[in-house]
């Protein structure tokens, strides 16, 4: 009998999964499925309810039925008999919450709740929350230490406690309702296994959880709302984990979605973001890694605590066990992208990208990188879905500076492309100058496989090698390393011991490696400084900005 | 036998006239035709050589060629006898600029010259000579009080020194060679009549000339460059003549040209810009007009002479004789809506229009009409060809802030629109904070005739009552009502007294009134403060976009 294990990952708009012989490390299957109702904004699709601004909802039956789909495809396409699956691993976008039943059922899947937004499970993006997460960064700016400490000194709005304290605020009933809310990744855990854990990396990210003190005290939670006083005791309650972890056997429900066996274990769930280190092979002290695809995640192990601003938050365990996961991020990357060629880019472009054979963006790619930096006199700011670092500010947005009659629109794709590694660039100088010693880069997720211009466009920004490892799959692959080193808990033979063996033997080597070119990186130097001063600009002082937002939301409540 | 006159009015892309009825004025035809070479940029066309950026030409050819077919096409339409024209009127853009020789040819007709891009006419729109204006502007600035007091103290890249100047520096030999620099429109009427005539008008706007001394001593020209010490008495010697004066009978060639005798007289020639006020019926003190089409001139008729920074220029029967003309502008306006729909509007809003019967600028108008002032949350600088006034400088670029992933192209049309009526905003605020009093604000051009909703947007942005003349064509018919004044100084009979006597009798009446909207008022002051933020921000101190456009031509210098 051979043995498997399977990685779900789970973005934004799909379920990935890979199947990994235990034996050999080889791939024996993939497959994909799109969400039926993709990212829900504007107006709901069960019945035409309008959505806020900023809105972003999912419907979590489309990830059961993708995740089903997903399981048998690989079972049919590797020939993989159902009790060959000794373990599956999962990985979910993060911070989405959703508040559920006590046995794990989604509230908005319950007909009486369905026609309320705040039952459904707000996506990470999902930035409707930003006046609670000002309000709770404000209180607790001036009343706890924690907060500077472990998380950059600021809230973001995409974090658990403003998605609940939104849900409190803006549909009581809900909150009432709600036995537990839970992050994406351990409600399917909970689906899956019928327990209810709560993965401590993913817990020290987004909900203020710390290994000393657990969740923030009562007194905390009630200074937001008296309702929430016992949010912690209660709604986040839940079995604590650590990635590679076993949470359990799956159920009988869960074993017949899948089409495998009861047998079969789950790991705990871990976040897309964090997974990417198990899936790539990487797991030393000083080891950045980019997650670039419709968001980047910058995701950094580190032996060392080391607490400064600007940092999302630094969880133990964050990526793997016994290094701290430092995080930081950019909201919109391949999103911002995609905007583009959706919206700006002239119909002429789009019938030559079609007769050379190519996608919108690969053809603007193709032209915007025989650009040479500065040459299109732009620059921009990437804030078009907020800023998470350093600013950790979703007032900000999108800037475009220098346009001209001459300017073409493979100059503002390449000028949105440069605002974006410049924004990188930021970050990482704010480990730098904060004493965090970033030994290697690292970039995966859809952009560092498909855009060799863009990695060595990092390399000659950032001024340092990039290395992109030659594999498909990250997270999905990081999901099912989970998996193996959790099956490895309650099966040494077949399992892994830890996540160093798992790389050993679920992970292939290869990386490319981006070298940077000295005389580009001066070029890059010219530009950056532009950027910088914009940054600091629009950035320091959020007022016009935020003002702007302000007149779109006046006017939109006017309507 | 009837008798007629034709007006002129050479555009940036096209020659369009009129012809019209001196005993009825009635509009008996009207044609228009485009120039074959329209805008040389890039890369000249009867030689693949390279153009640097900002660089502007025409071919003088073209002119020529345009105005007979548009002559004889009006007699054809009009069934007007040759002898029946009785005298022809022209406009042109300006400041366009020429080296000609002793006998009017242009220079760059000459097969020697032909590939010396500084032989060419440079078109108003041509902002290569920025430095030179910039060096001229410190000497001046430095030097001499009749900057500040006529030319708002500051010298734009468009005029005729710095032009001469880049002509001096760049091709010396060009510069030797010609016999005069020519205002586009005095060589039209040079070439008409064989006269070498200078309309003081213009003069005063463009070249630095006052009614009181002329063109600035040699001492001044010596400075700039010891080439040009003599440059006002010869290279741009000609009759000092006044909007309204006649130049002269047409010559046999000329006669031929436009297939009408030489018992015709040609007007003294105006700038299309100026000249619309004589076309619409406008000649009192206090009226604001503005001309908006490929760029917004602000004509301004005004009985006092009140010297400020921020004004273009100040002259003496700058629009019609016996009023002050103050000129201020804006150097692109539907340049930059079409620049937008050209590049800008994705393949489903082309395919809309199509199926809609509209042009893609209407259609994205009937989107951005429906929105509210500050609904998008963006906010532009409408500066993507530099400013004219009230900054004067064209190192200033567009920019857009306010960038989301939901921001649609409609949204950032709008923006865009919104900045240039701004823009004009600002300059009428100027004009105000210095004591002059607008009495009357008049649109005229295509935008004012096609976009109602600008036109209103026009009137709550500016809190003050907006007239559109009902009138087509109001350049053209500028230019012949100045054919009819010129008439009227050789032949009392069939010509006009003066401009007033030349609106009685040949400009039709109608306006349309666009009254301000209190509410829209004060929600465009809203987002009004937000660009006047930026203004002051990105225009007060140059240094962020004169840098971003030294980093581009550097790069392009580099290649």
């Amino acid at each position: 009998m051979k043995r498997y294990v399977f990685g779900f990952d789970f973005g934004t708009l799909s379920c990935r999964g890979v199947a990994v012989d235990l034996e050999t490390g080889e791939l024996a299957a993939t497959a994909e499925h799109a969400y039926k109702s993709g990212v829900i904004s504007g107006t709901m699709k069960h019945r035409p309810i309008r959505l806020k601004d900023e809105w972003f909802l999912q419907d979590p039956d489309d990830w059961e039925e993708s995740m089903g789909i997903v399981s048998r495809t690989m079972l049919a396409q590797g020939n993989i008999l159902p009790e060959e699956v000794l373990a599956v691993g999962t990985d979910f976008t993060s911070c989405t919450l959703l508040p559920v039943k006590e046995d794990s059922t989604p509230l908005c899947r319950l007909e009486q709740y369905r026609d309320r937004p705040n039952a459904w499970p707000k996506l990470w993006k999902h930035h409707g929350a930003q006046v609670y997460a000002e309000r709770i960064e404000a209180y607790a700016k001036a009343n706890t230490t924690w907060l500077k400490k472990y998380f950059g000194n600021s809230v973001s709005s995409e974090w658990v406690y403003p998605k609940i304290l939104q849900v409190a605020e803006e549909d009581p009933d809900i909150y009432e309702e709600a036995a537990y809310f839970m992050e994406a990744v351990d409600y399917i855990v909970f689906m899956l296994t019928g327990n209810n854990t709560r993965n401590s990396g993913i817990l020290g990210v987004n909900s203020f959880w710390t290994e000393e003190r657990g969740y923030p005290d009562p007194q905390f939670a009630k200074a937001l709302k008296p309702l929430m006083e016992r949010v912690a005791e209660t709604k986040l309650a839940g079995k604590i984990v650590k990635v590679g972890d076993c949470a359990g056997h799956l159920t009988k429900r869960a074993a017949d979605l899948l089409g495998i066996t009861t047998k079969a274990v789950a790991a705990a769930g871990h976040s897309d973001g964090a997974v990417a280190g198990c899936g790539a092979g990487i797991n030393k002290s000083g080891s950045m890694m980019l997650v670039m695809g419709t968001s980047t995640c910058h995701q950094m192990m580190y032996r060392d605590f080391c607490s400064f601003d600007g940092v999302c938050s630094i969880a133990a365990d964050g990526m793997v066990p016994g290094l701290y996961g430092y995080e930081s991020g950019q909201p919109a990357t391949g999103d911002v992208f995609q905007w583009f060629a959706d919206h700006c880019v002239p119909q002429e472009y789009v019938r030559k990208a079609k007769q050379e054979g190519k996608s919108v963006l690969a053809f603007l790619g193709d032209l915007a990188e025989k650009l040479k930096p500065g040459e299109s006199g732009l620059v921009a700011l990437d804030w078009l879905n907020g800023n998470r670092s350093i600013l950790s500010n979703y007032n900000l947005s999108g800037a475009i500076i220098g346009l001209t009659l001459e300017t073409k629109p493979e100059e503002i794709y390449r000028a949105l492309v440069e605002a974006n590694i410049f924004g990188s660039r930021r970050i990482l100088e704010n480990y730098t100058e904060n004493g965090v010693r970033i030994s290697d880069i690292y970039a995966v997720g859809g952009i560092a496989g498909k855009s060799p211009w863009i990695m060595q466009m990092c390399a000659d920004v950032f001024h340092q090698e990039v290395r992109v490892p030659l594999i498909d799959n990250v997270p999905a692959r990081g999901a099912a390393a989970c998996a193996a080193v959790a099956l490895g808990k309650v099966d040494k033979i077949s399992g892994c011991r830890d996540f160093e063996e798992a790389s050993e033997r679920l992970i292939p080597k290869g990386v490319r490696v981006y070298f940077p070119d000295a005389e580009q990186s001066a070029r890059y130097d010219r530009v950056y400084t532009y950027y910088r001063k914009l940054h600091d600009l629009f950035g320091a002082d959020d007022s016009f900005m935020k003002g702007l937002k302000e007149l779109r939301r006046d006017e939109a409540d006017h309507e």
